[in-house]
């Protein structure tokens, strides 16, 4: 048994695999409980990545029987990463790729990683990470729609938003989410037309309001990070 | 000779007037620079609008040589108003479809005002404004990554910006326009779809950057809201 565990810009992760086989997930555990957890469970392996915090001072206390990997951006992986600012690329959209080429060796993939900000991530099928964009996460346009301006509210999602709003809050709605599905749709079609054989991969915390809102084909893997990570893991730790 | 002021998010602009025709326009001004302006000038009339400011203040500083319109959700438009909650309308997209209508009278237009915020604003061909959406605008999108992330940087506005970004600024880059300009591009598809004979209006702050940058087509009038405050002050004022 190993773990796999995303300290995200807004939520912990941990995902627990049986080799290749996530076998069950937890979400929204605090600090002091994942290290309980994780103490108490005795995993072989874990492997911990963070875009937001010092991890270090988790590991140290994680007791010695329990193998502990810290992602760093110096942690080897198994794709050819052509990103030239290695050491600000957001772990997770590493292991997004690293996750994607895994699943699907044979295709140019494209992660679509719904959070906090929507990260978009190109690797070929020679497992070569090319590089790829960041655009805020819906959450963030409702903040900075409101947060940015004088006399716009705050607003959250909700479901069965009209194209045309006949109200403030419905404008924002369908400018937030309307707009982010149509900015997704027409960056997939454009990533589509540059890369024969694409396949789609979207994951993330917003990946179920995706699957109810996107009419483009894509593949949902809301656990393509943990995936990676445990691939990572994989890779790095010998016998594994 | 009239004048329409529009104290917006972020900048002042006011537009000189001869009849229909747009003659002068000075941006950038503060606002006891605009009324020493308008006191020195002395136009037959004024209309002011703002989304962010009472304007009372200002105009009772305008010499009553000047005959003063103020807009507010009241002010009568030569538009039918199918908005719900009038009085949050901003009055920028209201002038914004008062004037395409009156540019194209005989089409179904969509305003896309491309500003702090970008707004899609609908009015038909039998003169209707049908509502619209409201989305972050340029700048927002960096500043929300930036401010609203741990470990982001802020970004500005670059010319020529790859598709896959190597590094994290041009990721960041590739995310807010491209992914700005996806937006922008499949929101027009959209209406399109749902509205025939469809004239797509592009003005604001951001509209050279479109120009540069959207591949579909559209017209450009970048003054369209100073545009339709003249039409709204013609519509109001006795004799224009």
């Amino acid at each position: 048994m190993n773990f796999a565990i995303d300290l995200g810009n807004t939520s912990a992760k941990c995902g627990i695999f049986e080799g290749d086989e996530l076998v069950e997930k937890l979400e929204g555990l605090g600090i002091e409980q994942l290290i309980d957890m994780v103490n108490h469970r005795l995993p072989a392996n874990v492997i911990l990545s963070s875009v937001n915090q010092e991890v270090g001072a988790i590991a140290d206390k994680i007791t010695k029987e329990v193998n502990c990997l810290i992602m760093s951006h110096k942690t080897p992986v198994p794709v050819k990463n052509h990103y030239q600012t290695k050491d600000t690329l957001g772990l997770d959209r590493l292991a997004g790729v690293v996750g994607a080429n895994n699943l699907f060796p044979d295709k140019n993939n494209l992660v679509v990683d719904a959070g906090t900000c929507i990260t978009y991530d190109l690797v070929n099928k020679e497992g070569e990470y090319e590089g790829g964009a960041i655009s805020p996460g819906i959450h963030l346009r409702f903040r900075s729609i409101h947060e940015f301006t004088a006399r716009l509210p705050m607003v959250e999602v909700e479901e069965e938003v009209p194209w045309l709003g006949k109200t403030t809050k419905l404008s924002i709605l369908s400018g937030v989410l309307h707009g982010t599905m149509a900015e997704i749709t027409q960056m997939i079609r454009m990533y589509a037309s540059k890369f024969a054989d694409l396949r789609i991969i979207v994951c993330g915390g917003d990946s179920q309001l995706l699957k109810r809102n996107l009419s483009v084909h894509v593949t949902f893997i809301p656990d393509l990070v943990l995936i990676g990570l445990n691939r990572i893991l994989g890779y790095n730790v010998k016998g594994l």
